[in-house]
């Protein structure tokens, strides 16, 4: 997508060395637009585990990329122990996200039956780029079908503007291109339908208050942003039409796992009566998973991160703590939706009912 | 209530001259503790409008002494006129909270049937003190009443902590003395039983993690700072046993209006099975309302308080924007939760069904 009117993915080879890799560092974003060059493991692992990078697609992406690192990193003579060694350091990085383990699992299994290192490194660097172009594409056809959805209301209101209220920021910048939630807004952008984005601004970190309402700038797509306790209120006085959302984690059954405050919002749409749509790549589903609410581990990350917010002040780039020093604070990444409240589910094959047999129905091979 | 170890109302006449009167600014809470003085009706408005001073009763109490201030500065010759005039730039400071206009009439009927100004005068500081010295023992019985329901949960507890979950600042920085919502966790406390809060941060204003922390604090209540956005998933993981909010209105079929985001609080506790309990004074009852969803007027604030955050940096207090610049922003101040949600209603009379019947059979002289 578009920064300063110029092409972007969030994740690329290094034009010049394609041992390297570079991604944006989204912790300084909307305030500071800054490309990091990642070289070893240990700096994929920073990068994930501090948020350089951070979102189901992209955390994903720069997973696959990272243990291309481990293979260009592991010895000769200890291929497979050091691969492992460096697949289980990754996954330990952020503990709820499917994506992560579904990328280090997939190059795993890739590399396997090949003989040679320098095989298992050149099929890495490939197995990488694939997951990134697949994760591009997916969110492609995320958008095309989860655009009806939007036309419809569209048609509905007579052309008036479509209300979407988002949570966190599964846009582009959360995937390799598109992202999920935001995929079908492109899109209905794109084909001229008249849309209107609700940005939560995602207490702790600010997801939306820093990145969807940046990128939907860039993106010229109109947009308010609100506190993350409006949600409900806008919905009482008929203010949203659609809540749109990503997932980290989905369960074969149709439980959701995505930013915390994402459930609050499900149960608001659902006493409301305005339908509530996950748009995710099939990378995200969990198929060992049914009850999300008993089984899926939810990060929990420092209480620093609600003692203190960051934003741009007169001296710059400006840390400031918001509570009297020393407050206990917890930090809950993520909760999990039941299915139960989900309309429906936005998939690269279509759109599907939450319910394990709707879901394998789009999913045969997974059943 | 304490502030280092000195026992502190939040407004007091002046010790040396009852013409003025002094609050605690509480925008610069908790980083910095300054007392103000006001001397003029403008003064008053400024400090009601501007959040130097806010919370249910305490925008009652100060509206009661502004309305002294207002008979200070009221023409001998014009006092009525001067009076309604002063009255009505007052309640137009702050829409929903219903103490505002509660003690503004209060003060306008009590000195309608006297004869000179200086009566008046006389008179309007004699009520003003009455406000303030009611709201404060209101608050008190609030605590002896709502007590009970903790004391039930801790006895089923075996003892164990009662882990309540509060949104917003509904403690005695919100009242005159003792608080609402905090009330009966400080007789809690006073009775020996073991209670924890989980202290809603409450964007944008962030009333939770500035000063329901600071005050629970200097009370030495054991309390854990969240982001708003957590609630739910405490509730679904059995963290929360009770959640207990203020209101600054309340329908008298039992609807509540009180700070953005109560209302998905609420949605969370009935999903969850939590009891969810309002604390009031019957002063912020507003007898005319049924439906508050239809019929309460909700205010909107400046969008600058969702882009910006204040706070304490290495710099002092400094503010922050947290968003790209210009961003479009909407704040709604406060969402009512329905009726249906609310597991009853703390007054000082005693808790009641959240219903029209069961709340006027506890205030029958409003039937």
């Amino acid at each position: 997508m578009l920064v300063q009117s110029k092409p972007y993915r969030t994740i690329w080879p290094h034009p010049h060395n394609k041992e390297v890799v570079q991604i944006i560092d989204q912790r300084l974003l909307p305030h500071e637009f800054v490309v990091v060059d990642l070289h070893s493991v240990d700096e994929y692992a920073t990068a994930i585990r501090d948020m350089y990078v951070r979102g189901a697609g992209l955390i994903g992406a720069t997973a696959g990329f990272a243990m291309y690192a481990a293979a260009l990193q592991s010895r000769d003579d200890h291929f497979a122990g050091d691969m492992q060694k460096f697949a289980d350091s990754l996954v330990a990085t952020r503990p709820t996200a499917k994506n992560l383990s579904w990328a280090v699992e997939r190059q795993l299994a890739a590399v396997q039956g090949l003989s040679t290192p320098a095989e298992k490194r050149r099929k890495s660097f490939q197995v990488a780029c694939d997951i990134a172009d697949e994760d591009a594409a997916f969110c492609k056809r995320i958008g095309e079908h989860g655009v009806t959805i939007i036309r419809e209301i569209s048609r509905r209101k007579g052309g008036g503007p479509v209300n979407i209220l988002t949570h966190c920021n599964a846009g582009w910048l959360a995937f390799v291109d598109y992202g999920s939630a935001t995929a079908p807004i492109y899109e209905a952008q794109a084909q001229g339908i008249d849309v209107h984005v609700w940005v939560d601004e995602t207490r702790p970190w600010l997801q939306g208050a820093r990145l969807t309402t940046w990128e939907l700038k860039e993106q010229g797509v109109p947009h308010t942003l609100i506190a993350d306790n409006s949600g409900g209120h806008l919905m009482q006085h008929v203010l949203v039409d659609l809540v749109l959302v990503g997932t980290d984690r989905t369960t074969c059954c149709g439980d959701v796992a995505n930013k915390i405050g994402t459930y609050l919002k499900a149960l608001a749409a659902h006493d409301n009566k305005v339908p509530f749509y996950v748009a995710l790549p099939s990378s995200t589903f969990d198929w060992q998973i049914c009850d999300g609410v008993a089984d899926i581990p939810i990060e929990e990350r420092s209480g620093d991160e609600v003692n203190l917010v960051r934003g741009l002040s007169a001296h710059g780039l400006t840390t400031v703590a918001i509570s009297p020093a020393h407050t206990p604070a917890a930090n809950y990444s993520f909760d999990v939706t039941p299915a139960r409240l989900v309309s429906g589910l936005i998939t690269e094959r279509g759109i599907t009912k939450a319910d394990k047999q709707s879901i394998l129905a789009l999913f045969p091979e997974k059943g």
